[in-house]
């Protein structure tokens, strides 16, 4: 049993943070709230998210799995203004889900979750170094990097206390240090690892701009990103594995 | 003779609406204004369009008829702000229609009469049911049923006293009911077709979000949608042959 | 030796009216500002830039020259939000420009100064017409043109003492004539020229809509467009071939 009424714009925050890394998921239906764990085709990237029953406008569910198609879903919640609400129900017989929104019924086929990626088991990486940072400034490296090259380090410097990115290209390359003063938090420890840009590039998208992330990290140790959704009643984690340092 | 005066703005909404149908057209050029009847090459959709001579800032013509180039026409309107004025002389002898717009000149040359497809006989159906519509819930239904098929069915349920949207897809439907509240006017009567939703997308766009649009349908009949343009001294009436049931 | 503060605003003006006409160019870093000669590939376009020190909010350099790829600089510099400042600075050893936003920096590697197309000669033609316009004029002008030709001729008219600017298609023309009303000064003189509209849609990008131009012409000869940029701190100079007339 799943009945849930929710913002268009918490909708397609949601699916848009799982959708970056996998075409369709598990979404588990808890009584106090929904989650998804997925992992990328390679291994590579992985998300965690949590989504409160609080951040609906009504919620109810006894801890159902469905599988879903998130760029299906993701169309229906595009056709809602950002603040109109979404009614969704499940059929257990039909296991179709119909989703309303403003008088407009679309039946969505789900997904057999039996036929989909199995879930990651997140590993609980206890990471040396922890910065906190304003995703404008995630988005400002990435993209500079992105100018010169398709990988990225990402690094603490100890004695200087400054969390630093560096990306370096066959001719040019882009530096960027935030000190303990342009970042919200730091906890300084020994970091440094090498990251393929493209799935940066992709969980940044799904990361606010205005909003703070926390980011873990460690020596050639995977990255672990986290970031509040919905008002601080979802999180989403992002863990990415680092590439192998070619020099 | 033709000497004319228009705002951008009413040139373009006529263009437009005859230009999702056909590439190039007759214009009659009455005394009383402007008249286009078109035909899709495949015989499936028709427009009828009339434009007053008050639509105008100032109107002259005494009955002839020119071939057009719609898209060319478009683009010329397209280089006036909205509110600016456009100017058109008939040049009888060369056969080249003069657009003015602030200084600017452009001469069209005009397409033989002869050489554009017939016009349409336009069918006087007497179809028993009839919903008048805001345009934006037409764009609200043609816009979800494009996510999931490539016809849609629109009816009148007698019984309910309601007009509905169908389209059903491989693996998703869309539905959309709207009673007589959430209409502008509804007189039931039996009517349930299908249609090609390609015509009905182009259609669609030529109809403006925030007018009403009178929907005249019938059991497996053609649908006719007719609408205002220009503050009401323009008209525009489509008619689409519905597509055989498929089961 | 160089160094330099500027917004990125001046910067990004100042490399767009270059790289309309070259990827890559040579920059003259004089003691009291930058200049910037460039031919096109066919010898048909050329611009003749200068910016002065007083453009830059520190300014220092000492008459070196670097060889610098344009759309790499244009897209360093569109990292930058248009009042933000851009820090640059010359590594004379590594022959790297350190370009500096907001904490964000780059390595720019150069180019060889030799290796990139001779610097032009600019003619210093006494051109018998002078028509100063506004930008917004030559914007619709050539856009107009572009609906129906692929050159443009630009003229004056000396006993009706008017600008035109005609353009002849297979089947349209466009013709634009601004009187000494029109335009902000006129010195009339004998001058009717050919040119490729490619060339001129090219330089238009680079001309401010809101701006004043100064358009030097003669008979089958050179036209040449001059503006300021940087609140009057930078000026840009094209000069365009003329195209033997067909007809």
């Amino acid at each position: 049993m799943f009945k849930a009424i929710v913002s268009a714009d918490t909708l397609r925050t949601t699916i848009d943070s799982v959708s970056v890394l996998v075409d369709e998921c598990k979404i588990h239906l808890e009584e106090d709230g929904l989650s998804i764990k997925a992992v990328d085709p390679a291994n590579v990237g992985m998300v965690d998210l949590e989504l409160a029953a609080e951040a609906f406008e009504s919620y109810e569910a006894d801890g159902g799995v469905i599988g879903v198609n998130l760029d299906r879903l993701d169309s229906i919640a595009g056709m809602a203004n950002a603040d109109q609400l979404v009614e969704m129900e499940l059929d257990e017989e039909t296991r179709k889900l119909h989703i309303q929104i403003d008088g407009l019924e679309y039946t969505l086929a789900l997904i057999d979750p039996d036929s989909i990626r199995q879930e990651p088991d997140i590993p609980d990486l206890d990471l040396p170094a922890n910065v906190v940072i304003e995703g404008a400034d995630i988005d400002r490296a990435v993209t500079a990097a992105d100018m010169v090259s398709d990988h990225i380090a990402l690094g603490v410097d100890e004695g200087d206390e400054l969390f630093y990115v560096d990306a370096e290209g066959d001719t040019d390359d882009v530096h960027l240090e935030l000190t303990r003063e342009d970042l919200i938090d730091l906890t300084a420890g020994p970091a440094h690892s090498l990251f393929s840009l493209d799935y940066l590039k992709d969980m940044n998208k799904a990361i606010p701009n205005d909003g703070e992330v926390s980011v873990e990290l460690g020596e050639e140790f995977p990255v672990k990103l986290h970031f509040e959704t919905a008002e601080g009643l979802g999180e989403v984690s992002y863990m990415l594995a680092p590439r192998i340092q070619s020099d």
